[in-house]
């Protein structure tokens, strides 16, 4: 079913969803929240768009280009609609096409940013694989590995830019071993938790091309509290 | 000037300190709190032991057999005189060595835990050394970098053991990728925040040699509120 949902901490964004594929979750609201967006930034990608929620989240802050490439055709018609509705034609393009393909045809350092929210699982014999493909792409490694996702942003992003992804802090190893073997120095991190108590559930991880090592941990961000969102989330997203 | 001290949590133990060389800070308390203790653990060793701060509160959660190394005279004997005043000689020893010589000459896979409170910085041309030796060996990385100090943690634990150490948050990839390199899995973090809205200024980190991939990233720990222990620190202590 299609529905149009506010975004929470933007009254005047709507994005439109299909319950069959998937509904964003807070993951996909942090992650634009949470990149570095510089002054000077012209042209931002974000890999696997879907409805095209971060790049609407990111035109609040900036003025910047932005290209969201989606692979899946129901879903790309999705994100146009959003972007339709909120009237940003102009300043977002979605491109239906798988990122690989789009890696290939694309010039070098291209972007001063690049979003990302991937797959989070590992595929491999013991995992169930949704049978909806939209919900599979979107859940597990199978058109996209976090591997391929970093050879493509040392292509594509200009030296100093910066890729911003949001995952499962069980990955933590892997991505920044990744960033480190493309030449992708991680430099900032933020842990979202679920509540107080609990191990962190959110892994946000920034990082720079040819970037300085040292890495700096921001404070945490903790959800819940009592079932409600807590003071500190709301605060954020006002 | 040699003192005797309380610990933190520990009002059974006290640490002799000589304030010329250092004093043993909140990081060389957390880390024996932080590191797993398995049942089966036989053996123990703590790299750099100072005054053995690190082997005496581990003491208190096991009864394995452990080993501090600590190359510099001065400082081991502060380290026997804790030892011998908490009636621990028993269960510590203190082995004047340079852990360099220590490594070569011990057998592999002899120890079930390693702990570790390892010089913070990076040697380069810029950074000021302080002329004391003892304090610059602790800080700077002029006896033992991370890389050493994985390289030696990959002969000396067995397989399963793991490596507990904590540094600043700054060092974290380094820590990730060496641990890595040398077959050795981050498992579990713990970022310790010095107050609120600040990033984190310590890292507590563990690596389970050939261990599996994936990783817990515990609650955050506040330090201070309003110039005073948190109720979280002072319990967490208790």
């Amino acid at each position: 079913m299609e529905t149009l949902n506010y975004l929470l901490g933007y009254p005047n964004l709507k994005v439109y969803q299909d319950t069959r594929y998937f509904k964003f979750s807070l993951d996909s609201i942090l992650l634009p929240r949470f990149t570095t967006i510089t002054k000077k930034a012209k042209n931002i990608l974000d890999i696997g768009t879907g409805n095209a929620v971060i790049p609407v989240i990111l035109s609040t802050r900036t003025d910047a280009l932005i290209k969201g490439v989606e692979m899946q055709k129901e879903i790309a018609s999705l994100g146009r609609k959003t972007i339709e509705y909120n009237n940003l034609e102009n300043q977002i393009t979605i491109i239906e096409d798988d990122i690989h393909n789009f890696y290939e045809t694309c010039s070098t350092e291209s972007f001063d940013i690049i979003t990302c929210n991937p797959p989070y699982f590992k595929v491999n014999n013991n995992v169930h694989i949704n049978e909806c493909k939209e919900k599979a792409y979107a859940r597990h490694e199978l058109t996209l590995t976090l591997s391929d996702l970093m050879k493509i942003s040392r292509k594509l992003l200009k030296n100093g830019g910066h890729i911003s992804i949001v995952n499962r802090p069980e990955r933590l190893v892997d991505i920044i071993t990744l960033m480190r073997e493309n030449n992708i120095e991680p430099k900032k991190i933020q842990f979202v938790y679920p509540k107080k108590g609990k191990d962190a559930n959110i892994l946000l991880i920034e990082g720079t091309k040819n970037g300085n090592p040292g890495i700096k941990i921001l404070e945490p961000l903790y959800v819940y509290e009592e079932d409600k969102y807590t003071k500190q989330i709301l605060e954020y997203f006002k």
